[in-house]
């Protein structure tokens, strides 16, 4: 078994998730836990990360503990001012808050970053532009779906820009809070989902184009358990379309996804005629934590 | 005092509003109540109807009962099929449900409307159809905001088509349900709704703008009181781009409104350069139904 180099942790608003690393980031051991930052105390950080990775660091004193996430916001472990873009490994190496665990064992938190749209909104992520640095995309689009959508565009293996799109923030509280989810019957019927990309790709703004899953309904056009599952291709269709008119010009894209999301982003590109290379989220997290060490080294 | 010419009744999900009338639609009494039909139980609509009109219709023997708005859907006191578009009054007095109240009492209810848009999609309203016909727009576009703001097209008198946006629904969802509604803070600043208008004119996603509502407080660049008037503004500046676009050619519109709506509306329509006529919305429902009365005569 080859020596551990590294303890990642990706320390979100709900989960915290811990990988013991080699330096070629095979994984040794894992653990993962709902002690997200916002159910720890403030003061509790510390006892936290100890009580899921303390075996780790006795049996391996010394060892780097990497965290990026919401672990570095101002409601986390402490807040760690975002960096700039372009930012690549070397720039959020220089931005980490390093900091002393005690027993020999040092930590670090890599910063989150900020970015400016073209109308001058800006925009932020904890967590994903240490993805983006286990991509291996040099120059190209990144997707990232969630919550909070991250489109990234690298330029010369450093984040140039991004932008965050509410997509699944905005589809629970639309399916749940609105008149647009009230018709929806369980179980789902996801051929609703294409139907919802369909429309997305017609025009009208979304407030009205949401409407239509309650009318479609109502003219017994779409059945009660197609509406959740076209209300989400009406949301993800309408991202992956301002997605790729702010990226002009893009064939294909890096999905950082897996299971629901790869295969629902995975069809709305196939629809757009854009071809998708997929990247398993865990693997590229823990290799980007790795860059950002080798480039702190 | 004249002498009163109809009951007019505007039953929506939330509220009975009703007017005793005159034949030029002069209001000799009215009543309001939280008696919507979302409170009625199936069955109480009779005695919930007569519990408000019942004493009119005592001292005014045989005065027709004009209803307008949700009474006349699934879950209201009986669903009236939807007429299509093009419709006017003619049509809308043909599509109405008549039927006896007792006592010599006739009531009827006015249809709701369908349209469908460009793409296809179908399009309800109920209540407004109503007060289109007493806008007194005989060509041109009328804008009636709301929780589901409705945009129609009027031709030769008629509605010839209408579209829906969800404007208030959405807004009420994302201020309270999502992360772009989490650091608002009372009471509200205004100066926040023309920030969001700006906003809504620059390019980009609808679900990207919405994050900025959180991006600008994290960048101190938005003050916490003017998060939920920047989301108000955003929604409603998504309407009347979209609808606008709908609309090609619009110089002008009327706009059925009162109270934070036609300020609302009206400061997004003059920041557009779009000049506003306003209704009241109460007047335009009552000589609505008149016209109607009046078709069915």
């Amino acid at each position: 078994m080859a020596d551990p180099r590294m303890i990642a942790v990706d320390w979100g608003t709900t989960r915290l998730r811990a990988w013991l690393v080699d330096a070629d980031g095979a994984i040794l051991d894992q653990t993962a836990a709902d002690d997200g930052i916002a159910s720890v105390k403030p003061g509790d950080f510390p006892s936290t990360l100890r009580r899921h990775v303390g075996g780790w660091l006795a049996r391996n004193p010394g060892l780097p503990v990497m965290m990026a996430g919401m672990v570095g916001s101002r409601n986390g472990w402490s807040e760690v001012p975002y960096a700039g873009c372009p930012a690549g490994a070397a720039e959020l190496a220089a931005g980490m808050l390093r900091f002393d665990l005690g027993e020999g064992s040092r930590a670090a938190i890599v910063p989150g970053l900020m970015s400016r749209d073209a109308a001058g909104l800006p925009d932020v992520m904890r967590g994903e532009e240490t993805k983006l640095m286990g991509c291996g995309v040099t120059d190209g689009t990144v997707v990232m779906p969630g919550t909070h959508s991250k489109w990234a565009r690298m330029s010369g293996g450093r984040i140039a820009s991004f932008t965050s799109y509410m997509t699944g923030d905005v589809f629970g509280a639309v399916k749940d809070h609105t008149m647009a989810g009230k018709l929806a019957e369980a179980p789902a019927d996801e051929a609703g989902f294409a139907r919802g990309l369909a429309t997305a790709r017609a025009g009208g703004g979304l407030t009205h184009k949401l409407f239509s899953a309650r009318t479609l309904v109502l003219a017994g056009e779409l059945p009660g358990r197609q509406v959740e599952p076209y209300l989400s291709g009406l949301l993800i269709g309408e991202e992956v379309a301002a997605g790729l008119a702010a990226h002009p010009g893009t064939s294909e894209v890096a999905l950082v996804a897996d299971g629901v999301f790869e295969r629902a982003y995975g069809q709305a590109f196939a629809d757009n005629g854009i071809a998708v290379r997929v990247l398993a989220p865990d693997e590229v997290f823990i290799r980007g934590l790795l860059a950002i060490v080798h480039a702190a080294a």
